[in-house]
Order: C-alpha cells, then sequence, then structure tokens
C-alpha cells in the first residue's frame, strides 16, 4: 500500500494489482453482477491493496469529492492575523465555495512540518483541490502538491510554476508603475523602493514596476527588501535612511510594510508627505488606519480570490484553467 | 452505504453485514491466511458497503488515523479577525498538535451551510477530532457533531452538553468576580456591566460572578447584553449611559467589547478611569493597546488551548477526559 502514500491511485493500478481489465474492475465497483467470484475478489484485495475506489467512494455516496477544498498559507501563522489580506481572501473564497456548498478549510503551513501535514492530507485525499496563498519560488510545498495530483491554483502566482499551477493574480508590474509614475508626476525625484521578498512575485514584479518607471536612475541603495511585516517594513526603512538619506519619497511593496516605513519617518523627524512621500500597496483595511492615510495601489483581492476559486473549480470539471492578471488603480489619500 | 453518513462504521458494522465473526474480519483486513475465500470476498464485499476499513486504513499506513483535528469555530469569519482571542488559541494548538505531528485544519461554522459543511466533513472521516470554540448553547452543531461520533472537546464549555463534550475554561465566575471585588474596593459604587451572550459560558458565568459580588444591588438598569465584537462593546455602553448614567465604574466581558465601551465614554465627555473605571475580561494583546490601557482579567488562552488538546488526545487514544477550569487572575492598569 505504499504507492497511496506516492500518488493517487488509479482505476488502472487496481487493473494491474488485480491482474483483471480496467472493465471488469469497473463491474466490480458499480456492483455489476457478471463478474466471476475469482474476479472479485482479485478486485478487492487490489482495491485494498491500492487504496483506490473505497478510499474515494467511502468519502461521498455520489461522486469520489470531499465537498472541500484546503486553503495553504506558506507563512507562519502570525501573518495570517497581521496582514488584512488575509481574511479578505479567506472570506472571499469561503463565499464563492459556499455558493456550490463547498467548504474551506485552512491550513498553515509556516515550516517543513506543517508543509509535510499539509502534502500527507492532500496524498490522503481529504480535499478535492488546493488553494496556495503566499507561496514563495522553490517552496517545497509545490512540488508536494504536484505530486499529490491534488488540483492546484495559487493566489498570486508561484514564481517558476506559472505554467504549471495557474493563478490569478493582481498586475503588480502595472501597480507599481502606477504609483511610481505618480510619485513622480509629484515632482519627487529621489525615489526610494522596500520591496516584498524577491521570491514572490509581488516582490519581483513590483521591484520592475518601478525600475521600469525610473529606468538607470535606481541604483542599489535606493531599493530595501523586506518580508512584508510590519517590523519589517520598519527595518527595512531605517536601512534605507541610511543607504539614501536624501530621499523624498518611497514606494513600499505593502501597506503593512507602508505603515512600519510611516512610524520609522515620523520618529526620525521627517514628515509625511511633506519631507518624505509615501505609497504603498494593496488599499487594505490599514489603508485609512495609518496617519496620514496611505496613498496606495489598489490590489482586487475580492475578484482575486473569487478568479482562483472559479479556476479551481474549473480544474476539478476537468475544463481548462486559464491564468488571469487583474488591473490594479492607485488609490489617493494622504501620504503621497 | 447510506449508514456511512448517518455514523462511521464500526468493526462490528462489517462483521454484521458479512455475516462472520468478528475475528474473521479482523483477520481478513489484517492479511492472514486462515480464512476461506468465500468468507474473504464475503468481508470485502462488506467492507466496501460499510465504508469501513478501507475508508480508514487507506488513510494512514499504520493507524486508522487522518492526522489532523478540525478547529470549528461557530462564529461569523469576521469575528476570527477581530478578536485575538482565535489567533492564540489557534496558535497553541497548532503547536501543541505539531508537537504530535498532527495538523489543525480551520472551519468556519458561522451558519446553517457552513455547519451543515463541517457535519458532512466530520461524517466522512476527514479529521480525528473536533475542537469547537466560541460554541453557543443549542448551536446545531453541536448535534451534528455528536452524531458524527468524532471525539469532540471545546474550548469554554458548551453550556448544556458539559458532561457530554469535555472541555478546558476559565474560571469565568471566579474571574468576574475578582475585577467587581476590585472595582468595589477602588471606592466605585455604581457598577455597571456589559455581558457577553448569555448563551456561552462567559456569558452566563462572568455575569453570575459579576452579581454573585453585588448581590441585591444589581437591578436589571445595570446590564445590558453585547455580542463580544467591538460595534456591540459601543452598543452596549451608549445603552448603558441611557438607562444607568450616573455609573461610576463598568465590568466589560471582554477586551473588545470594552475598546468598544472605552470609546464612546471618551466620545461621550466622561474621563476613564477619573468618571468611569473599566474593567475587561482576556488580558489579551488588545488590553494594551487601548488608551488608557485596560485592567482587565487575565485567562490562560495558551494553557486553555492546551489542555484542549491535551483532552481531545486523550479521547483518541481511549482514555478519560475530565474538563478542566483554570483560574484566572486580575492584570491591574490604568483604566480602574
Amino acid at each position: 500500500m505504499t504507492n497511496v502514500a506516492a500518488k493517487r491511485p488509479t482505476i488502472n493500478d487496481v487493473a494491474e494489482v488485480s491482474g483483471v481489465s480496467r472493465g471488469t474492475v469497473s463491474r466490480v465497483l458499480n456492483g455489476r453482477a457478471n463478474v466471476s467470484l475469482a474476479a472479485e475478489l482479485a478486485v478487492r484485495r487490489a482495491v485494498a491493496e491500492t487504496g483506490y475506489v473505497v478510499n474515494r467512494a467511502a468519502r461521498s455516496l455520489k461522486t469520489s469529492r470531499t465537498g472541500s477544498i484546503v486553503m495553504v498559507l506558506s507563512e507562519p501563522q502570525e501573518r495570517l492575523f497581521e496582514d488584512p489580506n488575509f481574511s479578505v481572501l479567506m472570506r472571499a473564497a469561503t463565499n464563492r465555495l459556499a455558493e456550490r456548498d463547498m467548504s474551506l478549510v485552512l491550513m498553515i503551513a509556516g515550516d517543513a512540518g506543517g508543509r509535510d501535514r499539509v502534502a500527507r492530507y492532500l496524498r490522503a485525499g481529504h480535499a478535492d483541490g488546493a488553494l496556495l496563498i503566499s507561496t514563495h519560488a522553490d517552496d517545497p510545498l509545490v512540488e508536494a502538491v504536484e505530486r499529490s495530483q491534488v488540483p492546484a491554483v495559487a493566489c498570486g502566482a508561484v514564481l517558476g510554476r506559472e505554467s504549471v499551477i495557474p493563478y490569478a493574480a493582481a498586475d503588480d508590474r502595472g501597480g507599481a508603475r502606477l504609483a511610481t509614475r505618480y510619485l513622480v508626476d509629484q515632482g519627487r525625484r529621489k525615489i526610494g523602493m522596500i520591496t516584498g521578498p524577491l521570491d514572490t512575485p509581488g516582490g519581483a514584479l513590483r521591484l520592475e514596476g518601478f525600475t521600469g518607471v525610473l529606468g538607470r536612475k535606481v541604483t542599489k541603495r535606493m531599493v530595501v527588501h523586506g518580508d512584508y511585516t510590519q517590523s519589517g517594513g520598519e527595518r527595512a526603512m531605517r536601512e534605507l535612511l541610511e543607504s539614501f538619506p536624501e530621499l523624498d519619497a518611497v514606494f513600499v511593496a505593502s501597506d503593512l510594510m507602508a505603515a512600519g516605513a510611516l512610524r520609522v519617518l515620523q520618529a526620525a523627524g521627517r514628515s509625511v508627505p511633506g519631507d518624505v512621500a509615501v505609497a504603498g500597496f494593496d488599499d487594505s483595511a490599514l489603508a485609512t488606519a495609518t496617519s496620514p492615510m496611505l496613498t496606495t495601489v489598489r490590489q482586487p483581492l475580492d475578484r482575486i480570490a473569487e478568479e482562483t476559486v472559479r479556476l479551481l473549480i474549473a480544474l476539478l470539471d476537468g475544463e481548462e484553467a486559464t491564468s488571469v492578471v487583474l488591473p490594479t488603480e492607485l488609490t489617493v489619500r494622504d501620504s503621497a
């Protein structure tokens, strides 16, 4: 039965193990009468050995589905509660799935143990599909998900696996261009950036958008890498104030990091937006909770979640799932 | 196979359906040789029909376990992110389970559809146990969980089911007594209370503790019922200011509601603690984020989660699980 752990057994595996045809396997499983007792016994034994049919059939009477989708967050649990984006994604996905009477279960894969447990959960067939959130390139979870053969989609591309794992995402590059151009149009000339992790699309593509507008003006000391947390934004802003003290604006790749950057700027006696204009990315609930309120790139998280669920359901229905990139817009408030 | 949906099939069901002894069923399932082909076939058919063994065995090679526990939140999803208590419970439970290489999956049962889906999930055997959070008395979920025969425990008692569903809880009554006595000792004489929903232990027992100290001095207009949300706390405080305008203190049954009450008091021009002393319950992260910081009853959520997991694991191991009530203490800060 070890192959159960490696990949989901198919009807072909049962046929192979039992030494009868696929048709015979199917007749036994459907309770048809025209099968010899020896063949039925062989099939039943093979079913038990491979874990195939009963495993799936016991789950649901009419279909082989569990009726649930697992949302996998590839981050420490703290992030789930710190970053308001996750609650928006979770609610939107829950609502879309509820319309189909399917449930969302949440699992956190913040470390190696967590990833193993998610992989085991998927391989054991407890979910019909996986919805990956905040997955970094080269996250070993991705390989585990692919090996489980459970249909998977991602909120935001998984870098390097774009052609394998369909995704719905905001136009990160375009949004970053909007924000950067806006800062330039406001007369800012010394614009720094705090990026996300470069192994995430929000990290890599927002930086591309920024350098796309500023071109060769961007030097190394103008860009600092953050980790999407508020304390990471504080750290990055302190670093940027050291490496690029003359800055008059900063584009920050997430609202949560921007909230941290605001604190550090204000503690350093730099007024916002007077001395330093700050533009964020997300337009989450946080953007109106900071003081001053954030000028920020709006990503349509509701629609991203909706489209991600749609893609997953298409996969479950055996249809093709084509990744979607949704447009962003700039919300101008007080920080820039 | 309809009985699969009604309750988890046991080895006895397989024996009954196959017409052989329990021992024979067990020999077949363990691959022993001394079984007739006819008996084996009967057992294999019964297994398929009842969904028993293969269903469980396919899930895990060594045990019949899925390796996961479902944490069920009987509240709208908003509450998960609004109330910091949930993240503490979730993290502590995740960590305790991780030590046993078990995973926590989260499901929200905020409405009838959500409850049905949780019930189906449990009946289909996707989790070894259920950990109920914030479950109200008469929540139809409780009956569904009991019918699923999946071992279940609760964080905080499920009122009316205390003898059926083991729980770990804070000493709600004792904690409320501490806070009320403290307010009295500070010279407060007109003490109002904002309770939680009375169909939760935190609602009913904290009110009991309050009236236990003040006795017959408590009249109806001094007590308003809230719903554990911040906006509910605001609403309740406005109501209390109308029904009991002369109040000089208020004991609020949760920090989140207390944060709402603080806002309303300050907007009404009542200084805290000068005009009105405010005491909360929880000592969550919120208690130090309000201004003034909250004097509040500390409930040991980490330990509650830990004990809840321990109870659940005891149930899974076939041991007895005795409910635990953990002591609370008063944390004195600035609001009272």
